[in-house]
């Protein structure tokens, strides 16, 4: 389990480096939002197939569960890769923290409300964190399994982060992922920490609703 | 078919959702017409190899009938996946409906006239609808047919619905999809309804025109 | 050879439509350099899965003339090519001129000199045009050739031709592809018409160079 | 090895002419921080397919150094790579310096301090470079390696080079790659000049870093 855990590790702190990074780095001026949705979804292919190999590259403790409710991957191994997930979510906000002219006051955290780039309540956000994360679920699982087409997952996986990213950001700079959500909150605290629980609930909701219409077998390939 | 209709029903609701959403939430502002022009392109890459597997991800009216005019469909199969994409594009501007600051007001409907985004007319919106639909419709069936690299055919079909959206969402909103131009249409009413015919009309020509091409077999795979 | 001038003369059209179309229609105030530099390349990768089986998608001829040159296509066939990529192209003007509201007045034409977009001269022109190609018959003819990873050669090629244009806009709106220059030319006239040649002459020069370098069996995979 | 030094020199050579020419000949204006990032991206992805079927396109004395750490390349073999890329990278700016309307006064080159695109100071830029090769080397190793998606290899790598780019553009202008940084460092001389030690040393110390985690077996596939 050493280099699985390793690897996710390493993965997710990557694609906060680079997620988030894009956000507090390149900024909305340099690289707009079409920049930063690039960047999360570039992200995942890089790590797809940079680490990939050795863990499959959950690098989102959402993902995980979905695998783990799918039946393709045990309880146990599911905390060991949530514990990796979200250390490197953490160290990759530090890095971001370390370069940043702002320092540590922002780290392209989540939010809602006042929090919402785009000024959007609670409700219109757990509906599009359920949404997204439901239908990333499904493509994750889809392209992974039997009759998928296994080397294009991580094109495949990331393309998909990054249209979810150019619908999402002015609604809640989009989490659908835990971990993202959990590193950047974490050092900046205030409303993203108070905030952080809905960026923990609604991806694991719908990951889970995602990965029940896949145990339902309707969206398994026919024979 | 159970398993067909799921996923065509799911395909098109996220093609909708991602697509017009890219174009509600994210914004002309924000994302800009080329995050938009990605948005439906990489929502095809996603459903291609999520769904791909189980139904073949057509997720439009015009495909399944193109696909059905080169004789790899019965017309009961085709009548299905009709169904269950009208059903789901609607869901899928429900969604961003209960999500938008303007509700049901606007979801990224097509139109002409004034309707267009660059203000063009019926005569110049039916041409590029027919050619447009035309042209994907050959990109589709040369990718699935024999010779062809199938399992690039995701990656290849949804780039090439980006392109078709880089150049025509001036002139229309760009359709090409009979089923994702009903589901906003319905819902927002008045003019969106009134000229929806066209977006029907149009793309099922250019579909009818792109298989017989393939069916005249100048396009198919010397031997 | 009926396939092959059909395949090769809808994937000029194609390639004009949209990638000349995306500069009138999408324009540089909507879509911008960087939509217009994916609208050309996505185009190629449109047609090199749509019609690549069947004609192998030149849709060039400096691309013919370099496949000719480094021996993998007869002349014959070659001159196949370039008569079914002029008329291609110009069909592909026409198509645009019929939806654009400024008519045939302005197709996405090349030039130098006042009609470089960004005020750059003869020679400059002339460079870039000729080292832009060579580098383009590099990558062709490195991808399709032994050892070479043909199924990807469609998403590498097309891609080559964005980057060349995220370069090379600003110069002479890029050509490296002399059909590509003739069908805008001799539908608008005037100086686009007498500034043809450079677009016909330095693709072809830049074309040679890169196939030479491929048949002095420098870039050639080792065994 | 005849072959192998054309195809660094050639590799390296579009690898600054494209990346850093869409600085300069693209621009800010009118390609945007995006443009340029999909600029050094795609010419990675251009050469990958191009001439790495006959060099392994590393064209980047860093990614050799990695590569030579990892057991999989000779240390005279890695010499000649870096002099072959360290001459391309010259042509290749040189080639921009012939179009440029400016000259050779500016070709793409990295700085920190008031050279900095966004004003960030020296250990702002040290921390970028360094974690951002050493990310770059883990994609390249885990692609390449046992377990991998190798055809996939030339795509994953263009794309992180592309996210990095999103990333820190604003930083350091982006070297992770000692060559890049020396083609236009030599030719514009000054400040460039006298900074360049940082873009030398800051890549190899991530790539060494990189590369160590690989001999470490914690990132390589398990059996």
């Amino acid at each position: 389990m050493t280099g699985k855990f390793t690897a996710e590790l390493i993965g997710t702190m990557v694609l906060v480096f680079f997620g988030c990074g894009a956000a507090v780095l390149g900024g909305f001026d340099h690289v707009g939002q079409l920049g930063i949705a690039f960047a999360f979804g570039l992200a995942i292919v890089a790590m797809a197939y940079g680490i990939g190999p050795v863990s499959g590259c959950h690098v989102n403790p959402a993902v995980s569960l979905a695998v783990f409710l799918a039946g393709r991957m045990s309880a146990k191994e599911m905390g060991v890769y949530w514990v990796a997930q979200f250390i490197g979510a953490v160290i990759g906000a530090v890095l971001i923290g370390l370069i940043a002219q702002t320092g540590f006051a922002s780290l392209g955290q989540n939010g809602y409300d006042a929090a919402s780039p785009g000024g959007y309540g609670l409700a219109a956000g757990a509906v599009f964190e359920v949404v997204a994360t439901a239908i990333f679920v499904i493509v994750i699982l889809g392209v992974t399994g039997a009759g998928g087409q296994a080397p294009f997952a991580g094109l495949a996986i990331g393309l998909t982060l990054t249209v979810i990213h150019i619908v999402g950001i002015q609604v809640t700079g989009v989490s659908v992922n835990p971990a993202r959500s959990f590193g950047p909150a974490v050092l900046v605290g205030g409303e993203a920490l108070s905030q952080l629980w809905l960026f923990i609930v609604a991806p694991l909701i719908g990951a889970a609703l995602g990965a029940l219409l896949f145990r339902s077998r309707l969206l398994e390939a026919e024979q």
